[in-house]
């Protein structure tokens, strides 16, 4: 019994994304031992899925010839709307089939650890003050800028989740009642217009229209090929168009964060994703809009910086989560 | 000693504010005992004022024969940027004279009980989360409108006041660069639009470009004698004027509480201060406009009330603040 207590505990950390879903044996002090991932979207049901990730975290487990007792739980990170209390998932975003299903009990049927369900930008926000680029700060707002914006809070280094756990949402606001329609229902969303794809197409729209950009050559012409990573290339040489394009991103952007320096006051707003590869062509603009629009003590006060975790940022997350309730308990 | 321990303790609350400030001897479970109030602008420096106060204490000491060690503590809530650390008003508004003032250590150079410093709209939040509107509710924020619109954010029954205490700020937003100069230096900020002065200048303004309204026979054609409180009671008779002015104060006060709502996802906002009396005639087209431009699972689940505890909230955050340090030290 004594030998059981002191062996070494580890946690399973899983990033459920749209495209890829990970997987990774987690060690005590968050350090990824093993990652596995497979494409979300070769499983149709959801059966299927939870069948799949517990084979994996079963090899896992049996190929360090690990105990079961030496696994502290199960964290998931799910791209949706999520309740954590109950491990239910209302909704996912770009993973048909998901409404209302008790992700927590699926699995642990499948597999016997106990499972922690949460957002998975609330988990990206909790890895960042943790470990990654918010280390040591107490009001932490994180971004993750790819196909969708969203947003998650970390105070005293725990997820605040709001009354509905929704918070943090700043990828839904309304800035146009006219403007596009958004996957969430409503029009003119910050989503709508700096998603990957909305940063694409104005780019491809204004090349059409004769703005001149190396885009033209770099694809040889074929402008469905743009991708943001190829919009930072052409910034870096000097593209005014793609310097342009991120001046805008950020100033929509800005309107969301603003909204969160006023009324969250953070310390930090740590920005990840895709889009945040743009480097000083989006955060010199956003920096400034940001300090010009809110409210000066706060707005000064703000670091504004990027993501340092990268796409691991999922995994660590959603194992933390599981050391976090395991360490509450025990207290 | 013994009985020393039994005996039954108190504390002070203080509402320091522009017109008047609030001194009250509040029991155990937050019942205001004896309250005392004077005019604020009776004292030209902060010594005065400072003395005045603790007069005012030591006189209601006396008064129910108190031992010192009967008085817990005092709490001040005060009307500006306030560091609740060090005890330090860093500017008060509408107090001139008040800047990087330490008052937890002139306040007890005076008068030897330990004092704890807070803004006043954090306190009301505090007084309405424990005792008001929003008793029983983990996540509130608590807004007040009358000379100024300010914020106050209460989590799990603790104030949340951000990184450099000035989280909740929703008057000092700006909603239009080109907007009428605030007194904070920024353009358009949502105060400069419902702030009570810039209320009654655009009712005046209407009627004298033409618009009928009976708040011309209210006041006998002396337009400068009208108030809030008459635009509701005319609002009341059915004046159209000042119907579609709490309308569009509803509209201006939405941008910021759609904010809250998307990034704070409170149970509750309550809405406190003399504007808040405009009861439906406000809070009908408010509650339409959240609810049509927040994040529906956000602002479906809101509710928007009015404040419970009217000018009482102040004094009796105050003491609660103390009352709340008190049990944290014990624990």
């Amino acid at each position: 019994m004594h030998l059981e207590l002191t062996m070494k505990k580890y946690t399973i950390g899983i990033d459920l994304g749209g495209t890829n879903t990970k997987i990774a044996l987690v060690g005590d002090s968050c350090d990824i031992i093993k990652r596995e991932q497979f494409s979300t979207k070769l499983y149709k049901t959801k059966e299927d899925l939870v069948f799949a990730i517990s084979g994996v975290i079963k090899k896992m487990i049996s190929g360090y010839s690990l105990k079961e007792s030496q696994i502290s739980g199960i964290g998931i990170g799910a791209p949706g709307l999520v309740d954590s209390d109950r491990g239910i998932v209302h909704c996912l975003t770009n993973i048909p089939g998901w409404e209302n299903v008790n992700l927590k009990n699926l699995l642990q049927r499948k597999i016997h650890f106990e499972t922690y369900i949460d957002n998975d930008v609330n988990l990206m926000a909790l890895a960042e003050s943790k470990f990654g680029a918010a280390k040591g700060a107490k009001e932490v707002f994180c971004v993750t800028l790819g196909t969708g914006v969203g947003g998650g809070i970390v105070i005293d280094g725990k997820i605040y989740r709001g009354y509905t756990q929704s918070a943090g949402e700043i990828g839904h606001v309304s800035i146009n009642s006219n403007g596009p329609k958004c996957n969430c229902g409503n029009k003119g969303c910050i989503e709508s217009y700096i998603g990957n794809n909305a940063i694409v197409e104005n780019v491809v729209a204004r090349i059409k229209s004769g703005t001149p950009s190396i885009l033209k050559e770099l694809t040889g012409g074929q402008l469905d090929k743009i991708t943001p990573h190829m919009i930072t290339q052409a910034a870096k040489k000097g593209d005014k168009l793609s310097i342009q394009i991120w001046a805008i991103v950020a100033e929509y952007l800005s309107v969301g964060l603003v909204m969160v320096v006023n009324v969250f006051n953070p310390q930090i707003i740590v920005i990840g994703g895709g889009i945040a590869e743009a480097g000083k062509f989006l955060f010199d603009p956003l920096r400034k809009k940001v300090r010009e629009n809110a409210i000066a003590v706060s707005s000064k006060a703000v670091h504004i910086v990027k993501a340092k975790l990268g796409n691991d940022a999922g995994i660590i997350g959603a194992a933390e989560l599981v050391r976090m309730q395991k360490t509450r308990k025990v207290l």
